[in-house]
């Protein structure tokens, strides 16, 4: 079904044609909640799709932060993209890094791939882009080895062996002082991520490990969470907002917000205000949940097109996701900013229901074209916005309506279940939340790898 | 509850000094299957116990290489150490590294603690060590990272990671020759591990990733399974290797019997028979399940108390498991030759059977010794033999009860599930095995880390 075009000197080894030539040849890039809902909308329609990814997995990027606490194993929050579209005869999964676009020739640019070759093109007749986001350090690399974020399961393992060893080198630990700073975890960013983890990590001092030592008292642990903005998950209404800092609060939780790091090292995280004042936290545990920066194929794609990039590296792109000339790309998610008919930016949050909307939205532009049809613009429905915190406790608004508490987190468990892909993975998702609250544990806390920190 | 004491200028920089000093204290070093029935039966006897693991988990090793296949996650097969003894105020878990023992002066020597700190010395009034054992590579310690292991979680999911890549790589690899050495896969030794493993392999290429690929016909796979003894399963009756030979060439599997591995590289496995014929097979995945060398704690404990080691690196012990002229130091399990009155090696099979009595034998004879009684030497009760070849096939061996076909994997499945730690773990394998039996998948074929092979 393939067919290798080797195409004389130039870098590129080889030309991948894809099954069919007869056939609209629709390649999407990223597995992720865009991409995947892109191949799901378009696999019965008469098109030959080609789905790139990194990883031979979609993983359900609002659990990640749950393999990090121990309360999800890895394999249960990832389904393998093979797997998913195996009876889509139609639709062809490739392993390998995009390194670049060809828009000129209708090409994308691979390496990296499986078997150690390098240099793939893969022509296309149309292009889903759906390259997510990573975390920025605000521009600070550096501090990335001292705050690993939860974004990848291999960082989430990483963060999972740093709060466990956390409590074990206290329970060892003879100097009171260095004890203190073993038991503070400093968590940045108070997003829904952060949010979630800072609870879930006091959760588990206050609840789960607190009877497993015999020499030290995890409850005495001390959770700080810093933010930038003036109050905790600064995207809900400020009422909600007030309600998570006091849940968290209550569960040991210190929120700081109006706070901007300045630094981190291995034994300290520094803190500035506004004024410039600045406040060193001693902690060994870092985690790092702030400041999203665009997939770097915004970048290529914005050097091919000549398209804009924003500060946090979006691509402008317009009111029906394609690029500027280039009706035949559309690129969405967290990689880019919409722009309506007048340029100006369109708000929307960086969350998996807008990827989900716009991936199935770029499936049914691509049809609609197939069909000589003009798609009409994207629009975002928003469903609303959930966060937990803790056991029974979380906050939502949706439209208008705000809850927090028992029925908050009961939405919340039920969406993050219904979402999930495969029957399998929301069973043993299922099971495993179940002892959670039952028995308070988290059931797999293991210490796995090896150490990537100084200890 | 603990008193650190420094110890002037020794290398040595504490002492720690667990509990009251009035109880027995007694270390059990290892919280494998033989160390952590040790502490189990220990639990409720008036004595301190502390337990000493590398690892904050116990781990299900006869099921690791279903890690490795993708069909279990590793988090449920694992059970954190603190967890299980919550409730026991008495069992004290103390992560570290036994680097010796110091058995005049009664005290297990540790390092690399939690917290970075070196030099930890743990007095004991009775010691279990329960080391364990690992791959011996035949003493080529140098085709370890081209045929890696089943034992640890971290191994596991290398071979898992191999494993998936080859397919992957097979599927976007254009060179048909190149196409089937990434499509054969070499598993080393013939125990049940390596039988269960290739079996495993060969079931994921027929069954699982038939129809996953596009362009490569997974079915087409090779799997070859080397064994220097003259069948498969050598310690079953040779009736039950045979049904387990002709059960994996059914699946797939060529057994390669009489061969011995005299190479390994990245490219390929070189087999010679006793005659000294040598053949090269060309495989990118090899998995290594042969030959078992004891913890070098047996090396260190034979240093201190004069004892033998035999070939396999083991300690002998008496026939109370105790080391000659220490009656208050046992040791168990993988690590030890058993002898009996005479000086006679008592032939015990590597298996998690023997290590469990070995140590409720050891908890028995620490008990019974603070009474004042001697106790009865050790006696192995074998309830029989196990191994699963794939989808309903299995073979036993229960007290001369040769068992094949569906009774058999019926058994092994429930005997697996009895043994593993938890109920929540119970379930989630279940589960996992319930919807991989219905469905032919493996639900946890996530390619994660980074690649450590050369490709």
């Amino acid at each position: 079904m393939i067919a290798a075009v080797h195409i004389g000197a130039t870098p590129l080894g080889l030309v991948l044609s894809v099954m069919s030539a007869e056939r609209e040849r629709v390649v999407v890039v990223g597995g992720g909640f865009g991409g995947l809902q892109a191949v799901r909308k378009l696999r019965r329609a008469p098109v030959d799709i080609t789905l790139i990814d990194r990883r031979n997995f979609h993983l359900f990027q609002p659990l990640v932060y749950q393999v990090a606490t121990g309360a999800l194993s890895s394999g249960e929050i990832a389904s393998p993209l093979r797997s998913i579209f195996k009876r889509n005869e139609n639709v062809r999964v490739l392993l390998g890094e995009v390194t670049g676009f060809d828009l000129a020739e209708r090409r994308v640019l691979l390496d990296r791939l499986p078997n150690g070759g390098e240099g793939l093109a893969v022509p296309y007749d149309s292009l889903i882009v759906a390259g997510g986001s990573s975390y920025s350090y605000f521009g600070h690399e550096d501090w990335r080895p001292f705050a690993p974020d939860v974004k990848s399961l291999e960082s989430a393992l990483e963060v999972r062996r740093r709060i466990l060893t956390a409590f074990e080198a206290a329970e060892v630990e003879q100097d009171p002082a260095r004890r203190t700073v073993w038991l503070t975890f400093v968590v940045v960013g108070a997003g829904p991520t952060g949010v979630e983890l800072a609870g879930q990590i006091a959760e588990i001092a206050r609840d789960t490990l607190h009877r497993d030592f015999r020499t030290i008292d995890t409850r005495a642990a001390r959770i700080v969470l810093v933010e930038m903005a003036d109050r905790v998950l600064p995207l809900f209404p400020p009422g909600l907002s007030a309600r998570a800092a006091r849940a968290l609060e209550k569960l040991g939780v210190t929120p700081l917000v109006e706070r901007t790091v300045v630094g981190i090292d291995q034994h300290s995280v520094t803190v500035a205000t506004a004024e410039g004042e600045t406040e060193r936290l001693p902690a060994r545990t870092v985690v790092w949940a702030a400041g999203v920066i665009a997939s770097e194929l915004a970048t290529a794609l914005a050097a091919e097109s000549g398209s804009e990039l924003d500060r946090a590296g979006r691509i402008a792109v317009g009111p029906d996701l394609t690029l500027p000339g280039h009706p035949e790309v559309i690129a969405l998610g967290d990689m880019v900013q919409v722009r309506d008919t007048d340029g100006n930016a369109v708000p929307l949050p960086g969350l998996a229901p807008v990827a989900m909307q716009q991936g199935r939205y770029a499936a049914r532009a691509v049809n609609d074209r197939l069909r000589g049809k003009e798609p009409p613009p994207f629009r975002y429905r928003d469903k609303g916005n959930l966060a937990t915190i803790g056991r029974a406790k979380a906050v939502a608004d949706i439209k208008g309506f705000q809850l927090s508490g028992l029925l908050a987190w009961l939405t919340w468990l039920f969406v993050h279940l219904f979402y999930l892909i495969g029957l399998q993975n929301r069973l043993l998702v299922f099971i495993r939340w179940t002892f959670s609250f039952v028995t308070r544990g988290r059931g797999s806390r293991l210490i796995t790898g090896r150490p990537t920190r100084a200890e």
